[in-house]
């Protein structure tokens, strides 16, 4: 079994308050976060799967058919939107990162699978200091 | 002469869009930039000054000095905010990485000057692909 | 669950020497790393804490929270200290990368359960080309 | 049980290209990757080893000893060298990245256990954006 | 005035070796470089280009625009290439990183102009840990 | 004109309290620097130095030969040592990164002369959050 590392990235923005909170609450819970008129990131994203290197080709996977598919149906979706309001798979959910990292993969795990392998680990950054991981 | 260099971080949101053109002309000079509802980054600042090191204590400022300095009249004004509604010192001012480095300059220069060095350099990036400087 | 990691810093100062060994042969066991006069690093130390995110806020724990513990409990004791001589929780302990590692874990365990959620790895840098990682 | 890591870094051109498929095949499998020219990366090599701190030192294995072991053994096959024709344990084996990981492992982990400790992990960067890892 | 940069990456294969010496003197003066079945690279390409920011979009130039002009000129001709054998450009020049730097420069500095701002520099890493710069 | 660079690093203690003021005068002024049983540092050191190409290597300098002289010079004195107690040339000097930058440039300027090309920077990290630069 060998794990491969894809790194892809996107900018964007958000906010994290509840609409069902009052601004006061929200400020208290989230902090700076819960800023009126949003803040943004530069996001990393590893998308890790894992499986046999093929024979013929020692690939668990094609790269750049990977790329693609984190490309299409992630950074396009992603990439210079707002959390909160354009991004269809997110209405709904509080984008913490690490909603956001379940929601990813719960869009790539088929994908992935369709293609051979496994999905393995999620692991997104949203400053330097701090990022998280899902496993499933 | 001697050159310090401090480097500190402020995460933002903002978009490139000027309210005297239609949609269709921001989104063909902006692409992506422009989306109405926002995106952001995580900026990195680095501010670098220069002078002669003090015989006393072989500082040309003393660090923690310069960094609240930053702080306060910088990242304070910049960290989880909207660079186009949220910052007075950018009201008018399209929030390009350009002019959001000048404005840095002309904000901290006289700050500087006032603990007896001089600002020689303010470099900013807005991701890990592209930064400006502005030497005044 | 979800992984949720924290990086923090701390400057020290340390040597790797037994006292109860000649100066020879702490330097032959412990080479460079065995100096007298003590010698230092700029640690990176990765905090990771697992959890399920909580469903109002999609937190697994609050960073800012996760951020203030480290640097009450752990940075406060190490930076700009000596390892050997200026840290109570080393007292006794060879102050090689492995052990302050396990020394961090068996501090912050508790602080972190107390939380709600529990601490999964203590990742300490002590160059850019080691690390230790400890799982408890 | 501790987990160490040693980071080292090589040098190498390689192509990815099958001699029983034609130059069409192999380009269309392979893309840019088959250039009958070859290419090259920096290769990044974290080698993870895993043991229990040697009471009187603290280490989990002598750093300096596990760095000559990679260099001798590793680097010193695969820096600077062309990963298809140079190396003789790649003999007949596709370069890919998966499969020198695969190598590697195979080289080093029978030399890390004389020293006492087990091989947990092979992760080599081919570029900034992708990596592999393997653990036996 | 203000100074932009943006940062394109492309992995080379090269040798430094000249025909018209001995395998003995080549490998002499280049070391391993000179190995004769080719070693490689990930090259880390950093433009700089100055001028004035435009007034109505805050820009010295589009950065798209910029990264096109790198990508179709420069990390088109160079990528998953023997910088020996495949471009056109460096034919009969040595591949050090310094001469690739000048011809990058030449390549660049007239297209940069077309778009009414200056070349300032060109800065390529060859390894993390050696790069060159050249001003023009 | 081309500029060539090469990484260097180093680990070491230093405090920064002068033995003429009082121990609350050094920690007024350097704060936790100041710390009696020292603290410690990874230096990073990019020594950069300018000439023009060998027409027949393609070198400003050969790198290896640059690199054996900073690490016999600098490395050798700097690495795994206290820089109050340990390096001759800094007896009676701060040991402020400015004045560390200012003293490698004085022993290697001559030393980088010898090979036909000019010192140019030394760039010193003492943390990943600040550096000095020293143009002679």
């Amino acid at each position: 079994m060998i794990y491969l590392t894809r790194k892809e990235h996107f900018n964007a923005a958000h906010k994290l308050a509840r609409p069902d909170w009052s601004e006061e609450k929200n400020i208290e819970v989230f902090g700076k976060c819960a800023n009126h008129n949003w803040h943004g990131h530069n996001f990393e994203l590893y998308v890790t799967v894992k499986g046999t290197p093929n024979p013929e080709t020692g690939f668990v996977i094609d790269l750049k058919k990977l790329s693609v598919i984190i490309r299409e149906h992630i950074v396009e979706a992603l990439d210079h939107k707002n959390l909160n309001l354009d991004v269809p798979f997110m209405q709904g959910v509080m984008p913490s990162t690490e909603n956001l990292a379940i929601k990813i993969w719960e869009i790539l795990s088929p994908l992935v699978e369709a293609e051979g392998c496994h999905m393995h680990c999620i692991k997104l950054y949203e400053t330097q200091n701090n990022f998280v991981e899902y496993f499933g």
